[in-house]
């Protein structure tokens, strides 16, 4: 059988049902990031993304750009947990031909937003491919009680996002902001039952959490904020690589956030039980099933 | 300028002088892990290794050697600073044609290992490529007394090794043993002045220790043990993947280590003053100056 037919969700569920972990081991594979004990108040968090050009970026794209999303996504997962980025290490392979120049720039922008996150650049590993690659590593932590997953959504828990949806590839997914000071300010004055970044489409990505947390969830089209750069609502639904945050708080948290006019946070709807399923409610005002059909590699 | 001319040490010279970390970090780049504070009694260590088909392995080698190496030289890494490695991530990319059972035997060697060395694969990361791309994380933990750099040799320190060197190409650099019980064993009963395993090469990497160290080195060809792969000298200098340990240690204890006929280390040369540079007294008398010529991507 081909990987194709498997998919890639597929295949990485194929692996993690193998695994087996000690109990230092808080969550393995299947979230954002690996969490670990570390001390007292403190877990470890755990990720790594490989970036390749022609799937994450073109060979045309401003490699200083191109570094810091190498990192920024890295960043973004560690926020999904509530975390806050720590030290990193780099892998890359480059072509060749490369100039120095550009070799430069890709490290300027890698250095450039781990300095902005405080994130120590601890080493790395170089090698050569006919295409860029790069894998970052980054470590983490988090306080025990602040720990996000995506496996805690409740029924009745209202979704909330930030920022906006769709036309990422026009720029947006060069240049995003990680969200890790929206995650640090939600989980020192609420409970975030669930959270994840979205990085392969929201309806994708919303659907993680559910089968995590066995739960369903209706949507309301009116509500998701779409980019001005968005095509339509399959983009905005699909097209992935926003690296905004999708969260799920409890409908009390809920009013709280809406009555202190925390403009950073919009509600898109609310969890619902497992049998629902993945629901939109459309402009029009019917009601559609979803299915995931965000980015896969294979 | 092309990064071919400026070479691939060049290039990570260039960008580790860039780099500032914070004070929890005793080492970052530039030692086989990155160290740094975790607790009272340990240190954490960080390392990361990249392999791409056409480079590390071919496409012909049974994948589940593939994915054993691609783990197996992270804790090596961990091993050259006396570490125990504990979790690890791994990301990866497939070519589209892919068959499941190729992905399912690369994950088999990756995962038997890490079971091997009580080592946790935490997560990891899925994409495409047109060829096989594996690059691990790898987190280890050591005793704050046992851990060890290229940085510390000393003059009239005695350079040992373990196992043979040479023709590693042959089969060994796919079936390696990782020297952690050898690393853990020396830092147990001796201080272990300098210590890194041998990838790049011998020469080439005993040649790290001395610029970390500031010192120079003799080192006597009769003395080296070459595996029965071994064309020539050069390979047996050169031709790097033997991963096995390289370390100095003072006169005093390098006696014990003789007197107890410990046959797992075999003594290859000393270190010298910085000026004397280094050299090799070949099997004939004669006295020749090394140069560094290790493997380059480059």
């Amino acid at each position: 059988m081909s990987i194709r037919r498997l998919g890639e969700f597929g295949l990485i569920e194929r692996f993690r049902k193998a695994i087996k972990t000690d109990p230092s081991v808080i969550k393995g594979s299947g979230d954002d990031c690996a969490v670990m004990r570390f001390d007292k108040k403190h877990y470890m968090l755990f990720t790594c993304d490989m970036l390749i050009e022609g799937i994450d970026f073109t060979s045309k794209e401003d490699p200083f750009l191109v570094g810091r999303k190498a990192i920024a996504v890295s960043i973004s997962d560690i926020a999904s947990c509530c975390g806050l980025p720590r030290y990193c290490t780099v892998s890359m392979a480059l072509p060749r031909r490369s100039k120095v120049l550009t070799a430069d720039k890709l490290f300027k922008g890698m250095y450039d937003i781990c300095r902005q996150y405080g994130i120590n650049l601890v080493g790395g590993d170089l090698s050569r491919a006919d295409k860029l690659i790069i894998d970052v590593s980054m470590l983490g932590f988090v306080e025990k009680n602040r720990l996000c997953l995506r496996s805690k959504a409740k029924k009745g828990d209202v979704i909330f996002v930030t920022g906006e949806f769709g036309g990422s590839i026009k720029g947006k997914h060069l240049r995003f902001i990680p969200r890790v000071d929206e995650a640090r300010f939600l989980s020192e004055r609420f409970k975030v039952n669930s959270m994840i970044d979205i990085s392969d489409g929201l309806t994708q990505d919303l659907s993680h959490i559910l089968k995590a947390s066995s739960v369903g969830a209706l949507i309301y089209e009116d509500l998701i904020p779409a980019s001005k750069e968005a095509r339509d609502l399959t983009d905005v639904l699909s097209s992935g690589e926003d690296f905004e945050l999708l969260f799920t708080v409890s409908l009390k948290d809920a009013k709280k956030i809406l009555k202190r006019h925390i403009v950073n946070f919009k509600p898109i709807g609310q969890i619902m039980e497992k049998k629902y399923g993945l629901r939109l409610i459309d402009k029009s005002g019917r009601e559609k099933v979803l299915r995931e059909n965000g980015y896969r590699h294979f």
